[in-house]
């Protein structure tokens, strides 16, 4: 039977849940005061409460064990990408890459870009719930938008790719590392500008494929988290 | 610039648009009488073609170059899949593996399964419309429902996995073959019964997983289907 988790990103500080998932343990789940409940706070800790009281409002919890710590992965997966027209496809997205495996999601405005605004509050909800479904204790941090030159100059991490059709591009799969951050930037709908692919490539970038077929902007990204996940994921069991 | 592509299963027989996709190219996308258009059968063949008549219930084509033939790849990839509870998942889903790259998808009624019935004629037209959308020139085979004990006796790929999280499941990545045909069967939201396990293993299905997380249903199958592909793809290039 797969029991509800619940986020609550200052648990350790206050032990109350936030009303939104008060009132869902509340109202919708029916939990009474003395239930058990699984909490996580998004940042490696999940906790064994006991509900101590039932108001909405301050709705308390007691912990009855120690926490459960997970640390970072030894591959942080980031992925940048533009706003989809379709703002479902956006969502839907972050849901897989939540439950596959992803630790920084950077929004990125492209010239070629067919939507040049996002919701984070909204599409933080979705990351929520697919940390608490898939059972995750850490939540993938959620980056504003920002215009592709600006987040350029700002990527560190050691690893850098960019998704782009050309002959000089290599399977993702063959480069991807197995520790450290990986970034892997997807184009728009209408594609990476010239300017876009040359400031990619001063600013260190390795053009990469994730797929002999045309994929749409939210499939290509969601196959490049798996892959980079993939590739991990083996050469860490072999 | 994007073109559209057009699905006629019977072009090279009658020349014709079927009348769906003649209303979208004549009304929606205002295609002229002399315009060249790209039509795919679902079966391999892509032909250039040049408008003829602007008559959506006979909407003549004529070829005006060769077919290009794309022959079936060297793994043809099936999935086994119960319906979800939310259909939408279900189409979310066949864009997705259709996008990717699959064979054949087929719908097995589970014990476990939270909905019993499919719609193959709407999700028909999910897979049509992604095959045309990633430029692709076969169609998926859909197969309908089948319940487990059934569709396992038809069962003739001669790589057959189950995913299901068990001590004694290997990843799915270090199985996968790259020629042949395989198949990947995903349990539903409910999960597999002991009964359908013991007649997997009892037709030769060997246990895999996909994602060392808890995935949902939708997302095991695509992850799945990715892994085959990529596992392929990865060798054959090297």
């Amino acid at each position: 039977m797969a029991t509800t988790w619940f986020y609550a990103p200052s648990i350790a500080d206050n032990w109350l849940l936030p009303i939104e998932e008060a009132r869902h343990c509340l109202t919708v789940l029916r939990h009474r005061v003395g239930d058990t409940l699984t909490v996580v706070d998004g940042k490696g800790y999940q906790y064994q409460v006991q509900l101590s009281t039932s108001d909405p409002k301050r709705c308390l919890v007691t912990p009855i064990a120690e926490p459960i710590y997970t640390p970072p992965r030894p591959l942080a997966i980031h992925l940048a990408v533009s706003p989809t027209k379709n703002n479902s496809r956006i969502e839907w997205l972050l849901e897989k890459v939540t439950e596959i495996g992803v630790e920084e999601i950077h929004f990125v405005a492209t010239a070629h870009a067919e939507r040049q605004t996002i919701k984070i509050d909204r599409l933080m909800r979705v990351v929520v719930s697919a940390m608490k479904q898939s059972k995750k204790s850490r939540l993938p941090v959620l980056h504003p938008l920002q215009p592709a030159s600006a987040w350029l100059s700002q990527c560190m991490q050691p690893h850098k790719f960019i998704a782009h059709l050309t002959s000089e591009a290599v399977p993702l799969g063959h480069v991807s590392p197995t520790e450290g951050a990986v970034v892997v930037w997807i184009g728009p709908e209408g594609d990476f500008s010239t300017t876009e692919l040359a400031a990619a490539a001063d600013n260190g970038f390795q053009v990469v494929t994730v797929s002999p077929y045309r994929l749409r902007t939210e499939t290509a990204a969601m196959v490049a988290v798996e892959q980079c996940n993939f590739v991990a994921q083996m050469k860490q069991n072999l």
